[in-house]
């Protein structure tokens, strides 16, 4: 057994602890800690045999069984008690130490601290970790920003623990400088939401109009994930649907409570994409969908309201011709979830300067996390071919099969609307592709409102400068 | 002239300035101050003539010359500057002196504001304006925050200068402690963006698929303001649409880059909502659009994407069928807007214990402000039958107009999805309105995949409790 340690883990709940295995297992001396002593001999105790683990009592231990430049990584809870952590460490550590925070940080939070810690000369890595708590264990996509110099000497250590791509390329990258590799990974669960709810919907009409049982659509599913839509969420959508609850026999779906839960990171992606000015509104769809299946009261007292009551296809060809609708809907509105997610990663990268390599996202996306898929893949080409394209619709694959989609996509939110079936992933990711591509926006007429009642002026299709009209006045127009 | 001031403002820029004359046109002695002295004397020199303004060059001469207690009035800019004349004034005032913020600040920074100034028995009222330049001259909506017994006071002067409904009802309430007003205000401004968007749409949709022209669109939304539309967005939606481009001779509307530009309270509304579980999607649409809107390369990267082009209907009859439900549909979506808007005032209210009256906040912003409208003494009757309805939409005439215009608001919807012409707002308030009375909603099925991938537990229909399926496992359910 070694004496000293390559690496680190404080925090020893579920996540940290299996990470810290992933390090041994891997090969590496890891020493583990956590406030609560027992927690540490447990682990010790209980996976000893899984690699050499180093248990320290304390901090000050625990710091000293690390090797120099030392590697500690924090997994205790976001907000706060990071910061108590942190504020524990770092008087322990030395110039050229690196403090690692693998918990879903805001990223505001990360470079904030990693500008305090750097006037310390301790190099601070946010570390973005998807995958749950298998993944932890098997191998997570990993998003690790911060200082380059960091990664190194961490990056081949997590290159070792990552997940690995069906092409065996490992799912981490050194994202970029402070917050960035937070920020990814908030965007990552901004798209996890939309692909939860498209899937969600696609679901309720393959229900609702196909009239199809939960096993059936399980099925269906099954046969998606043959295809393009080949992923993770389509995976285990399958096994949701196709569970049968023991107690009652019924579809395990219809004895679940309909209202949907949600840890916060989904609703950042929307308000810090609404700071950039970036329009997310598949993903926004999807936090509202969460949020509003949640009011209870206000969903009984909505009972009453008048509006279509879903009627079934009746021909089982029909049924069939609209569930190939239904995937062309979805994989089209996928497209434009990650269209709006991509470009909040773009805006953000601009805004804070890091240069992120948006090919490389697609890439580490690809395995290990809850929306690896096939498709990322496809995106990984799409940036890699042109690192500028201007959005994941520019791309000529995703045009063109969005062109061969679109026809289906129309027909599905018609009838979604026309049956009553709420769609609001699938019409916002509509909206937006149509006002993208439209000639002209009503925006001309906001501005003309604007300037009527505030003065705000307006820009000329014709002639440089911003003009104000004197509504009140004569209504000529004045240079502003 | 009188020797002593009721009131004080600072900041004499356009608001500030005209908020001042409204002030003196009304009665009152005015104490003004400015940072540059000689838009202080501009004031007094210029507008001397419409009441008693004391002009003051120094803050110890502006806060020497008001009445106790004193109630001073701070009109500048959001953010830093507000907090730069809070820090330059508080130190010459006295316990039970007041200050006033008419500007738009962050209701956050309200409340943090109103905390500090009460330790030092200052009392701070955080005051929404709405009606721009005009409205603070002749009369604007006014929604003060900040503790009750500032009211008694201020109150009735803020009776005097307010716009008045037609019922004569001065437009202007004790909203609520601390920072209720800048709340209120700040829901009033998303709501406006809803407005707005939609009024977007329905032009886009009488241009595009009814085929009219800018001006026989302007007829239709001035036949719209004389029924259930009757609204001052409405009525200059008409005036811009009518006006004529003296350069060019086009339409004025087909002058004006089509790009949107925003100042902030709308997004606010939008994150903080997000902050309390509240789906806005109507507002967050209108946001979305505007920032979309102004990505212009963006746009015009994507102008070759699949998709129809817009057919205008060929009879007159069809078009003006056409428009009559363009009509419901609008009417429709607005209901919700003010049903989100409204639902965010609620969650506030509870979340900050601001006990807001819901039917007064509709009935002061009936005048005044930029959304007045006859449709908000409807909102005001919903919440005076039953403060505590749980949704506008559980109003029975709400319901009842709902159900008499959705039939035309799914035609609408699905028009605009067929011929490609993006109206986000139209099809997420359908969403939103399906959504609520839906039986069933696919959150079950999130709920399971969350279970799944992370073990968050759901809950079942039959019995109390969380639960976790073991999906890795032989698939039993156990207590969790």
């Amino acid at each position: 057994m070694s004496t000293s340690a390559q690496i680190g883990v404080t925090g020893l709940a579920v996540m940290g602890r299996n990470l810290a295995r992933n390090f041994a297992r891997n090969g590496y001396t890891v020493a583990v800690h956590n406030r609560t002593v027992s927690r540490t001999k447990a682990l010790v105790e209980e996976f000893g045999s899984e690699g050499d683990f180093i248990g320290a009592e304390t901090a000050e231990e625990f710091v000293a069984a690390l090797e120099r430049p030392r590697r500690l990584v924090i997994m205790v809870k976001a907000g706060e008690p990071t910061d108590a952590v942190i504020q524990e460490f770092a008087p322990l550590l030395e110039p050229g130490d690196m403090i690692i925070d693998g918990g879903n940080a805001h990223f505001a939070d990360t470079r904030r601290r990693e500008k305090a810690l750097r006037e310390q000369g301790i190099h601070f890595v946010g570390m973005g970790v998807s995958g749950g708590e298998e993944g932890a264990l098997h191998g997570p996509s990993i998003m690790p920003g911060g200082p380059k110099e960091s990664y190194d000497s961490l990056g081949p250590m997590l290159e070792k623990i990552s997940a690995k791509a069906k092409d065996g390329a490992p799912c981490v990258t050194h994202v970029g400088p402070d917050g960035a590799g937070h920020f990814v990974k908030m965007v990552h669960n901004g798209i996890e939401y939309a692909d939860m709810q498209l899937i969600g919907e696609a679901y309720q009409l393959l229900r609702d109009v196909a009239g199809y049982s939960p096993a059936e659509i399980a099925d269906v599913f099954r046969t998606w994930n043959q295809g393009r839509l080949d992923s993770y969420l389509i995976e285990i959508t399958a096994e949701v649907l196709s569970h049968v609850d023991a107690a009652t026999g019924k579809p395990f779906v219809d004895v679940v409570v309909d209202e949907a839960e949600q840890k916060g990171t989904g609703r950042w992606t929307v308000q810090i994409a609404l700071d950039l000015g970036v329009p997310v509104s598949g993903i926004a769809e999807a936090v509202f969908a969460r949020s509003l299946s949640g009011h209870a009261a206000l969903r009984a007292a909505s009972q009453g309201l008048a509006g279509p009551k879903p009627k079934a296809l009746g021909k089982e060809e029909e049924a069939a011709a609209f569930a190939d609708r239904v995937e062309q809907a979805l994989y089209a509105s996928k497209i434009v979830s990650y269209t709006q997610g991509f470009h909040e990663i773009t805006a953000g990268s601009e805004e804070y300067d890091w240069d992120i390599d948006l090919g490389a996202v697609a890439s580490i996306w690809r395995g290990g996390c809850i929306i690896r898929a096939a498709f990322l893949d496809r995106i990984r080409a799409a940036y890699d071919a042109r690192p500028d394209l201007p959005s994941l619709l520019s791309d000529e694959t995703f045009a063109r099969e969005i062109a061969g989609a679109q026809d289906d996509w129309r027909e599905v939110v018609i009838a979604s609307v026309r049956q009553g079936v709420p769609t609001p992933g699938f019409s916002a990711a509509l909206a937006y592709y149509d006002g993208l591509r439209a000639d002209r926006l009503p925006a001309a007429l906001t501005q003309g409102q604007r300037d009527f009642f505030g003065a705000h002026t307006y820009r000329r299709v014709d002639r440089e400068g911003s003009f104000h009209t004197l509504w009140g006045g004569d209504r000529s127009e004045v240079s502003a």
